[in-house]
C-alpha cells in the first residue's frame, strides 16, 4: 500500500515535491491544500484534489504524511505546530538561529498527538546538516567549510526587486575559486564573509530609471550585499527570461581534519543543481517516507535528518540495501 | 563517565583506532587484545594492558565496545559472531559480496547477547555506503558511480610481492580523470573497469631478477590487474621507503540523477585521505559510541552505518547539534 501524501502550499517547492512522487513506487498525493482559491490552482497531478486549506484539519484519516511547503520567515513558524498536533509532517525550515525553538515547538505537538514531525529536510538544512556532522564525527579535529552556489538566491532577488525602479532580478550567489581551493588543499584558511562569495546581479530597470542609483543601493544595502564583492548588470526583460529562467543552486561542505601525529584528510560533499525546489521536494519526500515509517513503529515527537537511520529514507529494503548499497 | 573501548588485534587499522582514541573527549582505551606474545607488542597508549586474545573472553565488565581490527578475509568471518555474543562489537568487514552473510551471522549472536554490533565500518563500505544510500533516497532516478584512489591497495601490493624476485611493493589505484569528468558533468557514461582506473605499481626487484617478466606476470594478473591500464615502476627499496611510506587513499562517489520534467542533478562525495587507517580507525571508533548508545537504550542486532542515525555517531549532544551543525 502507498504512503499517502498530502502538500500545504503550491507554490515552487510544492511542485518540487509533486514532481518527486510522481517518480516514486511507494508514495501517491492525496490532496493540496492551498489558501488561495483552489478553482484557480491548477496543479499537475490529474485526479488530485485541490482543497481549501481549512479542509486540512479534517483529513487526518486520509493522509499520512502532510508536507508543509510553505516559507520560513511567516508560514513555518505558525503551520508546523498546528499541523504537527493532527498529522505526520515534514518542513524545510530554514532560520538557523530559530532551529532550536522550531524543534521544540514541533516536538511538543507531536508527541501530544502521538506523530512524528520532521522538520529542517532539504540540503541546508538538510544534505549539507549530515555532511557537517559526519565530518564532525569522524574527524573531530578538524574544520568545517560551507560554501553556496552558484546558485540563485530568492531572498537577495527579493531584496533588489524591492528598490525603486527595478521590473524583476536574479541574484547568483558565488563561491570565491581561490578559497575554495585553499579549503580543498587542505590548508583550513581563516576567511571572512568577501573572501567566500561574491554576488552576481541581474537586474531589469525601469525605462528612464537612474542605474548608478540603483546600482549604488544594491550594492551597499546592509547586510544582503554590503560584504560582499557585488556586481551588477542591466538587462532587458527579455533577456532575464531567457537566461536566468532556472533556479539552480548548489555548494559544498568541506571539512579538513587530523589524526594521529598529524595525517591530514579532507571530507568534500558537493551538489550542483539544476532546479533547487525539485531537488529540496525530492528530498522532503525522502523525509516523508522516514516520518511514517518512524511513527508506524511507534516513535512520535521531532526529528532533524540527523536523528534518522538513512535507510529510513530509501525506498529500497533492507535486503537490498545491504545487497547493493553498502 | 568514558565509553570503555577494547582493541582486538594491533595492527595498522587498530593503531588508527588507538589515535582516535586518544583524540576523543568521551572515549578511553582499556585493552588490546593479541593472538601476538603480548610482551612483544609495544602500543602507543601509556598504561593500557596488552592482553593474550584468550583473555577478551573474560572482560565484558571492563569493556563497554570491543573493535574488532582483524582482516575481512579469514580473521573477521570467525571473530565478529564470537565476540558479538559477549560484548557489543564494531568491525570493519569489507568484502561487498558477504555482507548479507555476515550482517545476518552477527545480527544473530548480537542479539542473543542482548548487544548491538555495527559491521562494515569505514569508509567504503561505511561513509560511501552512505554516499550511495542518501544520493538513491534523494534521487531515485539517477545512476551512481563509485571511484577509487588516487591511494595504495593492500591487497593489489601483497599480490605484487607474492611474485617471484619483487622484494616489495606499492600499488597505487588512480580514478582516470576524463571518466570522472565525465561523470561528474552529468553525462552518466556506461564505464568499463578499464575506463575508470588505472593501476601504478613500484616495485623493489631482487638483484639480477628478470624485470621484463616480474612486469609482465604483474600487468597479466588475472582479475588484479589484467582489466586494467597498469604501469610498473621498478625503484630501490629505498626509494620506496623514502616516497612510497605513507597509506593515503580516497575517492569519490557520484549520483546524476533527474528529478521533474527533466532537471538534472550531481551529489559527490569526495575523500582525501593522508592515511587509510587512521581515517577508517577514526569512523570505527565513532561508530563504536553509537554502538554504545544503541545498546544503553535498550536496542540489540546488528546494524550497519545505513542504520544509525548520524547524531550517535557525535560527541557532540542534541542541543549543540541543533545549534550549531544542522
Amino acid at each position: 500500500m502507498k504512503t499517502k501524501i498530502g502538500i500545504l502550499g503550491y507554490g515552487n517547492l510544492a511542485r518540487g515535491v509533486e514532481a518527486a512522487v510522481g517518480r516514486s513506487g511507494d508514495m501517491e498525493l492525496r490532496a493540496v491544500f492551498t489558501r488561495r482559491d483552489p478553482a484557480a490552482v491548477k496543479i499537475a497531478s490529474e485526479g488530485v484534489p485541490v482543497l481549501p486549506v481549512s479542509a486540512a484539519e479534517e483529513m487526518t484519516g486520509d493522509i499520512d504524511v502532510l508536507i508543509l511547503c510553505g516559507g520560513s520567515a511567516t508560514d513555518l513558524p505558525v503551520q508546523t505546530k498546528k499541523y504537527a498536533a493532527l498529522y505526520n509532517v515534514v518542513d524545510s525550515f530554514d532560520t538557523h538561529r530559530d532551529i532550536p525553538v522550531h524543534f521544540a515547538e514541533a516536538d511538543e505537538a507531536s508527541r501530544a498527538a502521538g506523530k512524528i514531525s520532521v522538520i529542517s529536510c532539504g540540503w541546508d538544512p538538510g544534505l549539507f546538516s549530515l555532511a557537517r556532522t559526519y565530518g564532525d564525527a569522524v574527524l573531530p579535529d578538524g574544520t568545517d567549510y560551507t560554501f553556496w552556489g552558484r546558485g540563485v538566491s530568492q531572498g537577495h532577488s527579493d531584496a533588489i526587486r524591492r528598490i525603486r525602479g527595478v521590473v524583476d532580478a536574479r541574484q547568483y550567489t558565488v563561491p570565491v575559486p581561490e578559497a575554495l581551493e585553499a579549503v580543498r588543499a587542505g590548508k583550513c584558511p581563516e576567511l571572512t564573509v568577501r573572501q567566500k562569495h561574491t554576488r552576481e546581479c541581474y537586474v531589469v530597470a525601469e525605462e528612464g530609471a537612474d542605474l548608478a542609483r540603483i546600482e549604488r543601493e544594491i550594492k551597499t544595502m546592509p547586510k544582503y550585499f554590503d560584504e560582499y564583492d557585488t556586481t551588477v548588470t542591466f538587462v532587458s526583460l527579455d533577456e532575464l527570461r531567457k537566461d536566468h529562467a532556472g533556479i539552480p543552486h548548489g555548494g559544498f561542505v568541506i571539512r579538513n581534519g587530523e589524526t594521529g601525529s598529524g595525517n591530514r584528510h579532507t571530507v568534500e560533499f558537493r551538489l550542483q543543481l539544476d532546479s533547487n525546489p525539485e531537488f529540496t521536494g525530492s528530498v522532503l519526500l525522502a523525509c516523508a517516507r522516514a516520518a511514517f515509517r518512524l511513527n508506524r513503529e511507534g516513535q512520535t515527537g521531532c526529528r532533524t535528518m540527523l536523528d534518522i537511520p538513512p535507510a529510513y529514507l530509501s525506498e529500497k529494503t533492507r535486503e537490498e540495501l545491504l545487497a547493493h548499497l553498502v
